[in-house]
């Protein structure tokens, strides 16, 4: 819907997950994200945990331009105090993490119905290294580079659903995901393209190689998990691919060239090449789609 | 709740309407609002003048401090397609009227219960008069000073709320307010405060007041009041009340010297002295406070 509106060149064709404003000698980078109670957190989440994740998903959009924060604003339905004020301590607590001022906002009181709570979130920063990766910028013959591990926010949420308090390191994943901003800074220079993980390693890498209109080709084999992930749910085919297709990693994906020395770990977990689609490997043979590749939004 | 933790000197102790942030040689003003279905429109409102609306009323923030505005971002829930694309067309006019491009923003699905939907609206501009005229900056001596008429909003709403579609005059007010660009660019320079009216004349000039640490009395008599409204309800000081202690005008508001010639129309209508306390008088007469000053957001 917003597509057809936002045809200003700095809105780069809402196709990346920032809006950029060139002033005096710098660029900004704006972005702007909304959570739905029930969506994108479940009802009995720590309120504390929804702050921190509100803030970090918004400064992983940052991070995948190479951006320095330099501040928030906050759009906040309130609600029961107890619940507000919980919000409120761990939203403190992210901003003095990241260091990163919460500059203003506004607050609206819900309908007399209730209903599902809704904030937004509204991330401003400035970017360090011109051109900004691009999500269009993978050329034929990069590898695809993703930092950390994958799937351990998915494996947090099952433990959370399913009333487990271990392993916290997966728990903590899912709920307390870091914005990966000196990471993004350091390989902004280096990469053809970049952009966070956020909907699933396969439904983003996909439209990054869409957008760069290439072919890509990943091989599940290099899917980076962690030891906790896989006592949970082992590394077969099957569990690679549901680590590859969730979202909420917040890992910074790559096109950079073979043979390049990154300041930053990171894993080759795919290839690009001319043509379009996006193919899996296991062990070099070909594995079919998954139905889902990740988070659609509606 | 967010007073305590907007600490930065940015947020302005959130006691203004927008944030700041230095960078270069420009100052960026920021301010984000959010508008819920059922307390800031009417469930059965036309999406086109929601979307206005929104756009109108944030940009009237910029307008307060003299900003020229460089874009938006929009965090919008979608719900059935008709009302998304109803709302799409009225935000691609108002977008067209004041010329600001749309930079990007979120777009998230309802909950399946539904539940009111929410949207909110960052607007980026620049300054171009330093320093920006604070809510603060009232001296005592100077007069209150008010653009445009007041209460055309509040005679609007209530015709839209007996099914009436005349004076479309009222009607237009409630539903498309204007934000005063070109005034706000115009007067930055020359007032010591400017807000704008957006929560009622009385309770918003009573906090330019307190801001300023002084004392404010308002003259009702002096209140512009335009035609279509005194026809409607009279000119007569329970009319004058109203007018003064109902939101949504989006005139200027502002405290200059006495014998300023200004460079946009506007009423003179209470002074400012040393002390504290708002007081209102008709006729030189003292008339006590009404109980609501204006709306007070929860």
């Amino acid at each position: 819907m917003m597509r057809a509106i936002a045809t200003h060149p700095a809105a780069r064709g809402l196709k990346d997950d920032v809006a950029t404003i060139e002033i005096g000698n710098e660029t900004l980078i704006l972005t702007h994200d909304m959570m739905v109670q029930g969506v994108h957190w479940l009802v009995d989440a720590d309120p504390a945990d929804v702050a921190w994740k509100l803030v970090a998903v918004n400064l992983s959009d940052l991070a995948a331009k190479g951006a320095e924060p330099l501040g928030l604003l906050l759009g906040f339905m309130l609600g029961d105090g107890q619940w507000d004020r919980r919000f409120a301590e761990g939203l403190g607590e992210v901003l003095a993490h990241y260091d990163v001022p919460l500059l203003g906002g506004d607050t609206v009181g819900q309908t007399d119905e209730g209903g599902a709570r809704v904030i937004g979130m509204t991330a401003l920063g400035r970017a360090t290294h011109m051109p900004l990766p691009p999500r269009s910028g993978a050329l034929p013959g990069d590898m695809l580079y993703v930092t950390g591990t994958l799937g351990d926010a998915s494996a947090g949420f099952d433990c959370i659903t399913a009333d487990l308090t271990e392993p916290q390191s997966m728990i903590m994943a899912f709920n307390r995901p870091k914005a990966l901003l000196a990471q993004g800074r350091a390989l902004a220079p280096l990469v053809h393209a970049m952009m966070d993980v956020s909907d699933g390693l396969l439904l983003d890498a996909s439209r990054m190689a869409e957008a760069s209109g290439l072919a890509l080709r990943i091989d599940l084999e290099a899917i980076p998990l962690s030891s906790d992930y896989i006592s949970l749910r082992g590394d077969a085919v099957e569990s690679r691919i549901e680590a590859a297709s969730w979202g909420d990693d917040y890992q910074l994906l790559m096109a950079a060239v073979v043979e390049i020395s990154l300041p930053v770990p990171a894993t080759a977990v795919g290839r690009f090449s001319q043509g379009s689609g996006l193919s899996l490997q296991y062990d070099g043979k070909p594995i079919p789609l998954p139905v889902s590749l990740g988070f659609e939004h509606r």
